[in-house]
């Protein structure tokens, strides 16, 4: 008996992907699922005039939470307003929602798993990290086994992309954000992704899953690209690293965890430093496995829509059973380690009249440096790298030497 | 209450690090997991005195068997005779199997999911492929959604291990090997692992979950590195290619797969290029969500046993709870495609004493080839590489040139 079982909450990239995949592989899915299912209603405020699936469009949220055939929903609308509302409503009626909104789930995912345990249905986001590349259920259950030591992870393609055209091709900031906008990569308004915002809710959901307990975007310290300059991305290829922009979550002890979105130095014999363009890679190190890397498109409509496909089939074909991905909430204002505490090896650019002369100085502030070169360094330019050194041991640092000389960059290590 | 419902057959490198794994790691899982568990009996005819699980050691796996409290059990003995006994028995008896027992898998999986399913129970086997790589959940649950369109691996530490070497360090094959082995990357008899019979029943294993039929070895042809020379190596580098032993499996039409165990050609652009020393890493190429690679240590005790510990989470958690990731039987011998009807290009080497005066005779036979070069190449060498062409059409023609010059080398590209 063929059910129409499956709404789509947004028919924006994602939602037209998922609609787009879902369609295409039917019956493969349906095989798989073990019935006979089908997306009944495509939902958004929109009009869709001549489009393949009008029948299925509608633009009352309440049709979908009021049929009871509906089991699983998709929530590809974005933001933490509408569809915090609609997932709320959706979960407490007992329907599944699978989605790929990265906001939402890391603002608001332990309440919404709360929820969901209490009507024995299942709120899933593997498309919130990744686009299309699996990570959330391997870090669950395929790496349960382990003690998580790091996650590290290019999390936003929009950047990567931009930091790739600066490398390669010698493009400055402004430019590679131009070329990414002109391509449909960037946003006319490129905040959350170029600042690192978007990048900060992905490591917030990964650390939240591998530790068992919410991290809060609020409590991560974020810094974007904006500020990276080709003088900068010189020295650091001069001296075997890329740029990449890294989110990194870490535990610090047994209660307590790091976490960080920032610009780095990464070696270049470290796989993340390979990938390049509008990829995305993450690396999971735990005390078995040793360091694993998942390495795929990171945005994208069919690459996202793979993940929230993937989702509405665990949800169709394990119906009635709980898939236990979640984490507790967490209250606790000191569970993040400011950042200021967390020991890290810098990059720094300095410039000063007498740039030379400083060297007994920075020696004395910082230890043993590494000095970095570029073709035709400018006689007042030194760049070097720090010894690892807890970062406000290093500000302060930074604070005396700028009584002599300006601070032109500061770039953590990986 | 604790219960002591898990039991380890095989304390050799993977038992042990199974249980290593588990003990460290255990009051996590507990938690995971959602109540106390542990592992109550270690299965090995042999004495280990002295060893800080002694008590827990058994000989005789009926102990196991007729033991009630006992839930899940982690089959690491390896080969398809006893393990083959043991698995069957305890899937009639409804305990849950979990493996890293590739052979077993490739040889008997469709049967033995057959009898989980019978009894409702598990049979788990992330740890057959990629050590503690996850690939087996993501293919099976994360890429549900997509028709998977290729599928491309190193999968064989030991090989790339070989290979890197000779590629890094110019080493001979010889010399390569017996390095593996000092360093115990290779066994005494290396022949499963040389020769590509241990990746071949890796590629078997994934292209069964992904098109949904059991794929037996007997018909995937396999070739491995024994023949691989350091002047193939010198003309690959040359013209931007690694070789690597490469597992490989598609679909062909609707109804019929490819699969193939050979070096090939890979250009280093691709990512697997780049994957040395003994890191395994697998490509996955589905209709929705592009390419996506996976990366880590492909073997060893501890990356082995994070698999065989994840699958034994998963049971536990999920108790009474059929975990659906199997596969059909298929005793059509004509599922797999014979290799020499797909398409390759073909990288040859030939020598012959009027070496330049053949390229005409090579068009013709060939079409456009691209000749390769390398340092000091002898006069009487050429080295090239095919269009794409059918491989009996590539055999016939080199049948050809072999009047006239002797067949060197002959490998794929990726």
């Amino acid at each position: 008996m063929k059910m129409q079982n499956i709404a789509v909450i947004g028919y924006g990239v994602v939602g037209s992907g998922t609609v787009e995949l879902f369609e295409k592989n039917r019956e493969d899915i349906c095989r798989k699922i073990g019935r006979d299912c089908d997306i009944k209603y495509i939902c958004d405020l929109r009009d869709f005039p001549g489009d393949r699936y009008e029948s299925k469009l509608v633009k009352d949220f309440n049709v979908i939470l009021n049929d009871d055939e509906i089991e699983v929903v998709a929530e590809v609308v974005g933001g933490a307003t509408f569809a915090y509302e609609y997932t709320k409503k959706l979960l407490e009626r007992g329907k599944s929602v699978v989605t790929s909104n990265k906001e939402l789930v890391a603002t608001h995912g332990a309440e919404l798993f709360e929820i969901a345990k209490a009507h024995d249905c299942n709120y899933l986001f593997e498309a919130s990290v990744g686009g299309g590349i699996p990570i959330i259920r391997p870090l669950n259950k395929c790496l349960a086994g382990n003690s998580i030591e790091e996650i590290s992870g290019i999390l936003n393609g929009t950047t990567n992309f931009i930091l790739t055209k600066m490398i390669r091709e010698q493009m400055d900031f402004d430019s590679a954000l131009k070329m990414a906008q002109e391509l449909g990569y960037a946003e006319a308004d490129p905040t959350a992704d170029v600042e690192g915002h978007d990048a900060c809710r992905k490591i917030c959901i990964l650390g939240s899953l591998a530790f068992g307990r919410h991290i809060y975007p609020q409590y991560v310290h974020c810094s974007g690209i904006s500020r990276i300059t080709l003088t900068d991305v010189e020295y650091a290829e001069n001296a075997g690293y890329s740029i990449k922009l890294i989110g990194t979550v870490k535990p610090e002890g047994r209660d307590r965890i790091s976490a960080i979105v920032c610009p780095r130095l990464v070696e270049k014999s470290n796989m993340l430093s390979s990938v390049d363009d509008v990829y995305n890679a993450i690396t999971v190190r735990g005390d078995g496995v040793g360091d694993v890397l998942f390495y795929g498109r990171g945005a994208g409509k069919l690459p996202t829509a793979s993940a929230v496909v993937g989702d509405i089939i665990d949800c169709l074909k394990h119906r009635d059973r709980r898939i236990m991905i979640d984490w507790e909430d967490c209250r606790d204002k000191d569970y993040v380690v400011p950042y200021k505490q967390i020991n890290n090896s810098m990059y720094v650019r300095i410039t000063a009249d007498n740039a030379e002369a400083l060297k007994p100085v920075i020696s004395e502030l910082f230890g043993k440096v590494m000095y970095l070169e570029r073709n035709d360094r400018p006689e007042e330019e030194l760049a070097f790298i720090t010894p690892m050194m807890k970062e406000a041991d290093i500000d302060a640092a930074l604070e005396k030497l700028s009584e002599s000389a300006e601070i032109g960059s500061k770039i953590r290590l990986l």
